[in-house]
């Protein structure tokens, strides 16, 4: 079962996902009013029995960023060896990741756009498996990393290029544009290994293959990103890491590629699904 | 009038700061359940007015991080001229200002020691303005940009300098160690432009002191940096910005000097307060 954020004439619901439309699930608990306390209170579980025979509530709605009110979010930065360097020598592996927190209000949902504004054009795409923790950990394994995810799901890790070089260090002001990514579609509970080891990433731009890996190759696997980030912060039930994103996003190829209106980018991860945005120009 | 969030015997309450103690609020105000409901909602006034002429509720408390649910925590980076720079020409100014969230669990309160983990010794000490916007906007102007501070506090920006340049790029894992800062130890309304243009930030240790500026030295001003933020992400109310430190951090000492247990922090400011801390080490 698989579990969405979404709206209906502004108002906001949380429910599972059916092929014929939306099991509305927050009217059964009132409790937990967004799919944030859900997490907090690991109530997969209960949402599954409640949806149970029910027929969808809604069948035409907008998706919304999966955890509107995701408190934080940590991105790590490349985390897969260059195609050119793989016939190096592994001295070139950084003995630590790099990372930098976005804010959720620099997402939208499944199939919304990605807005590319007015000062800059280089918004660039970047197709990645985003876990949600679920269970509360200060310096966790490795071994046991993965009893701390409770789910997973997609991100398009938009960014404004030009400006992630404005300051010597940081990205923060390239990474954070309003609504500049996407996380979503859903959130699929995390119960088997198996859904992170063989996992495959593809993102597509109009249907052309852009970047395709598997989260094997990570230079940092994300048994390490969960020991390494929780060495300094208390991972949280509802904190959520976009885990890096393969070769090939439009500033790499020659001459770069940026977004503009009018394209549609997917990322598909087998096992969880395909997270698909087109591209508006901001309207001022 | 200050208002502040404390705990007594593990209960959380906001309230305005007297000589006396605190006077809760809390109670009057349950449509406005943290500090940062306050923020949201222009309460301060609604806060005076239930104060006058009531006596301190609570004499012994501790004080908390003062919006501990604070969303969105923004730093600036080195924003003060270097002094031994300032004799060169001022064609070495950055043209944009470095930029990386904290996360608000990165922060302690006032009178609450400030954590060493026992992974690295490194920890230093950064006195800095806090901004608590008030006012949503976009793409502020400089002429605009006081009218979206609600109030000021200070910020012990603590780091854990070895861990600042783990990676290439990005001060992440540096800058938000568990309880490695503080925020407060209370929020003054901002009312008048003196408040921020005429202010002298001294940051002392141990009494000694090691960082002595006047904001109006600052590379990037308060004004261009909610210009410059609001660029690219929408303010709103509840947002701090943490806006830069001067020279004279521990690092910055020949040799450098990091704080070790029992060390006292102070950051003072004139007509904000100051904000002290002890050092101690985590206790595992």
């Amino acid at each position: 079962m698989k579990y969405a954020t979404y709206t209906v004439n502004g108002e906001t619901f949380y429910g599972a996902v059916t092929d014929g439309g939306m099991i509305a699930l927050n009217g059964d608990f009132p409790q937990w009013p967004t799919l944030l306390d859900v997490i907090q209170a690991s109530g997969f579980d209960a949402l599954e029995k409640a949806a149970q025979g029910k027929p969808a509530t809604h069948s035409e709605f907008e998706y919304e960023m999966v955890l509107p009110n995701a408190p934080r979010i940590l991105c790590v930065g490349v985390n897969f060896p260059d195609r050119n360097a793989e016939y190096k020598d592994g001295s070139e592996q950084p003995k630590y990741m790099s990372l930098f927190p976005r804010f959720a209000s620099g997402f939208t949902g499944h199939n919304r756009p990605l807005i590319r504004p007015p000062e800059n054009e280089t918004l660039d795409y970047e197709g990645e498996v985003a876990i949600v923790i679920g269970k509360t950990g200060r310096r966790i394994s490795q071994d046991d990393a993965y009893d701390h995810i409770a789910a997973l799901t997609l991100c398009n890790e938009g960014t404004i290029r030009d400006w992630v070089r404005h300051a010597k260090f940081n990205v923060t002001q390239g990474k954070n544009w309003d609504k500049s990514g996407a996380i979503g579609p859903w959130l699929v509970p995390f119960t088997d290994a198996s859904q992170l080891d063989d996992a495959r990433i593809i993102t597509r731009v109009n249907g052309e293959v852009r970047q395709d890996d598997v989260l094997s190759r990570m230079m940092h696997p994300i048994r390490r990103e969960i020991e390494y980030i929780s060495t300094f912060m208390t991972l949280q039930p509802g904190d959520i890491i976009v885990t890096g994103t393969p070769t090939g996003s439009g500033a790499r190829l020659d001459p770069p590629q940026y977004l503009k209106p009018g394209d549609v980018v997917e990322v598909e991860v087998n096992g969880i699904g395909t997270l698909r945005n087109s591209v508006e120009d901001e309207r001022l």
